[in-house]
C-alpha cells in the first residue's frame, strides 16, 4: 500500500512552497503529436496510433459547429497549450515556463489552493470578493479569514495584512475587485508585495484589469521582480469575450508555474478554446473598442442611477455595484422588479443584501436598464 | 477565522459518504440565463446584465472558428449542462439528477477522489490501469493500493477484493481496461458490486465500452439497482471522436451526483463542447460505423502482429497492447524504430517496459503500421 505523505516529511525547510505529495506529482505524458514528429523528421505523412482517438473523426453533425477552425475534434488538445502560451509569453514579455493555462480562471483559483496550501495552512481574501476564493478554500478544507473592505467598499490593505497569521499561505486579491468594482491603489499593492511574509503566495486576480483606468491603478506585473511568490491571474472571459469557451491563465515564477502544471489535469483546456483565445489575443483593437465603450457607458449609467437616488460604488470594471437602500429597497426586491420587466441583473449575497450588481452593456441595453430602473426606483 | 472541518465532526455516522467540508460546499449560483427568463415571462427581448460578459462579443477573428454553432462565445456556458444532461438521461434511461458532466473524464476521476475520499481514506485500482487514478490519489494525498492483474493481463477480481482495507473508500475499475484492452467479465463485476463493503464507492470507468463485444462483457449499468455507491464514468473522447473538446460524464445515484456537483467548477464544460457532444450523441449510426471498422481491423492487425512473432493481448477496446519481448525488443526500442518511420505508437511505463500500445486506425493507417512493424520486428 502506498501511504500518503505526511506533513512532516518536508526535509525540514521552514517555508516549503508545496506539501510533499504535491512535489511528488509528475505531469502526465501525452502521446507524441503528429505535427511534432513531422517537424523532427522533415516528413508530411506521419500517422499517430498512440492516443486511442477515433480515426473517422466525430459525426458529420459536429463538423458544421466548428467552422473554419480546421480543427480535428477527435485529436486530444495540445496539453501544454504551446501556441497560446507562446503568444501570452510574448504579450507579457515573460518566458513560456512562467505561464500556465486553465479551464477558465475558476479552475486556476481552485488549482492554486490545492497546489500551495494543505493541512493547517490558512488563506486570506476580501469580504466581499469573488466567491470562488471561498469555494476553493472549502473544497480543499483550508482555514481562511475574510478581511473586511472599508465602509465605502474600497480595499483595506491594513485589514488584509492584519488577517495574516503564521499559517497564512495564500492571499487572494481581486483587482479590480468583484463585486465592488473597486481597485487597489498602486501604493497599497506595493505594501502587500513588500510586507507579506515571504512564505505567502500573493495572487492578484486581474480578471477585470483591461477596464481599469485610474491613475493610481497598477497591475501586479509592475511588481513581478519584487516578490518571488506572486501570481497574476488573467482571463479571456471578460474583455476578450470568450466566457463560453473557458480560458484563463496564471503568470508567475517558473517554480510556482511548474507545480501548478503538475497538479492540473493533462488536457484542461479544450483545443478550440486555445485557438479562439489566440485569435482574440491577436485583435487588441477589438478589446480597445469595448474598453472605450465601457468607459463612456459606465460613467453615464452611474450618473443616471445616482440621479435616481441610488448610490453607485466607483467602478474600475465593466459593472456597477449599486446600493438600493437609499430608495428603501433590498437588492432582491430590485432584482425581482427588473426581472419582471425583462432585465436580468445580479442580486448579492450577504453582506450586500442592499445591493445589485449591474453589467455595463451596449448603449441600447443600458437605455433599457435605465428606463426600467426609473420605473422601479424613480419618482 | 473560519476553521477547516475536522474529520470527527461527522455526526457519528460510521460510513459517511463525504467529509464534513464537502457536505458544506454549496454550488455556485450563476446569473439567470436570458432564455430562461424569456421562457418564464413569455417575452423575446430580455437582456442580461448579470455576468459581466462582453456585450460586443469577441473579436470577429473568433467568429469564423465557430461555424454554424450559433454560439455566443461571450456568454457563460450553461453551468448545469441542461440540454446535454437531458439527452444523456434519456439515452441511459435515468433521471437528470443522476448525471453530472466533466471537462473530460480526467477531471471527473480527480473530482471523484476529492469528493468521496479524504484524510486516511484509501483507494484501490489496477496495476497497470489508467494512470489518472494514480494522479487523482496523489493530488489528494490519499493512500492507495494497486492490485495486480493476472499474468495474462486479465483482471484479477480476487486481487482487487483482497486489496480492500477497512479504510478503502473508492475502487476504480476501467472496463475495458487501459492499457491492456482486457474486459472484466459480468460474473467478476457482479462479485465486486455485491462483495465490496457498502462504504466503498465503486467506479466503473467505461471509456472504451462501445468497443466491447465479448459475450460475457457487461456495463455497470446492468447493476445500477444493486449497489447504491456505484458510479459509471463515460467519455465523448473515444467512440464519439471529441477528444479535442473535453466532455465526459458520470452516472450514479442522486446523492452521489449531488456531491460531485457541489465540488466541480461552476462552468467546467465549454459551451461548444456541450453542443458538439449533443450532436454526436444524436448520431449513433456514426459510432456504429466506427465500432464495426474497429472490430474488423482490431482482429486483422492483431493476427498480423502475432504472425510477426509478437504477443497481442485480447482486446475489447480500440487499441492493442503488444508484447514485443518475444522478438527480443523493449517497448522503447520498437517505439523509437516505428517513430523513425513516421508511425507514432505508445511506449508503456513499468511494469510494461516490454510492450507498446497501438491504436486501431483506418485500414490504410493500419496497413502502414503493419508494413513498418514488419520492417522493424519481422524476418
Amino acid at each position: 500500500m502506498a501511504e500518503p505523505e505526511s506533513r512532516q516529511a518536508t526535509g525540514g525547510h521552514p517555508d516549503p512552497l508545496v506539501a510533499p505529495h504535491v512535489a511528488r506529482m509528475v505531469p502526465y505524458k501525452p502521446g507524441k503529436p503528429v505535427a511534432e514528429l513531422e517537424r523532427e523528421l522533415g516528413i508530411r505523412n506521419a500517422i499517430k496510433l498512440a492516443s486511442n482517438e477515433n480515426p473517422l473523426g466525430p459525426s458529420p453533425h459536429v463538423a458544421a459547429l466548428l467552422g473554419e477552425a480546421g480543427l480535428r475534434p477527435e485529436i486530444y488538445p495540445d496539453g501544454s497549450g504551446f501556441e497560446l502560451r507562446q503568444a501570452l509569453a510574448a504579450h507579457h514579455d515573460v518566458a513560456m515556463n512562467q505561464v500556465v493555462l486553465g479551464n477558465g480562471s475558476n479552475e486556476l483559483i481552485d488549482l492554486v489552493c490545492r497546489t500551495f496550501a494543505y493541512g493547517d495552512d490558512h488563506l486570506v481574501f476580501g469580504k466581499p470578493s469573488f466567491v470562488c476564493y471561498w469555494l476553493g478554500s472549502v473544497a480543499s478544507n483550508l482555514a481562511y479569514t475574510e478581511a473586511p473592505l472599508k465602509d465605502d467598499l474600497a480595499w483595506d490593505v491594513d485589514a488584509l495584512l492584519s488577517a495574516v497569521t503564521p499559517k497564512t499561505k495564500i492571499v487572494f486579491v481581486a483587482n479590480p475587485n468583484n463585486p465592488t468594482g473597486a481597485h487597489m491603489t498602486r501604493a497599497d499593492l506595493a505594501r502587500l508585495v513588500h510586507e507579506l511574509p515571504p512564505r505567502v503566495v500573493l495572487v492578484l486576480d486581474e480578471a477585470y484589469v483591461e477596464f481599469a483606468d485610474a491613475d493610481d491603478f497598477a497591475s501586479a506585473f509592475e511588481f513581478r521582480a519584487e516578490r518571488e511568490r506572486l501570481l497574476v491571474l488573467r482571463t479571456f472571459s471578460k474583455a476578450y469575450g470568450l466566457a463560453a469557451l473557458r480560458v484563463g491563465y496564471v503568470v508567475g515564477a517558473p517554480e510556482l508555474i511548474d507545480y501548478l502544471n503538475r497538479m492540473r489535469a493533462p488536457f484542461n483546456v479544450n483545443a478550440l478554446a486555445q485557438r479562439a483565445a489566440l485569435a482574440a489575443l491577436g485583435d487588441p483593437e477589438h478589446v480597445a473598442k469595448y474598453v472605450a465603450l465601457n468607459r463612456v457607458e459606465r460613467a453615464r449609467v452611474g450618473e443616471r442611477l445616482e440621479a435616481l437616488g441610488l448610490t453607485v460604488a466607483p467602478s474600475q470594471a465593466n459593472f456597477l455595484l449599486v446600493d438600493v437602500r437609499p430608495r428603501g429597497f433590498t437588492g432582491a426586491q430590485v432584482y425581482d422588479a427588473l426581472l419582471s420587466k425583462g432585465v436580468i441583473v445580479r442580486p448579492m449575497p450577504p453582506p450586500l443584501e442592499g445591493f445589485v450588481r449591474i453589467t455595463i452593456g451596449l448603449e441600447t441595453w443600458n437605455d433599457r436598464l435605465l428606463e426600467v430602473a426609473t420605473e422601479v426606483c424613480g419618482g
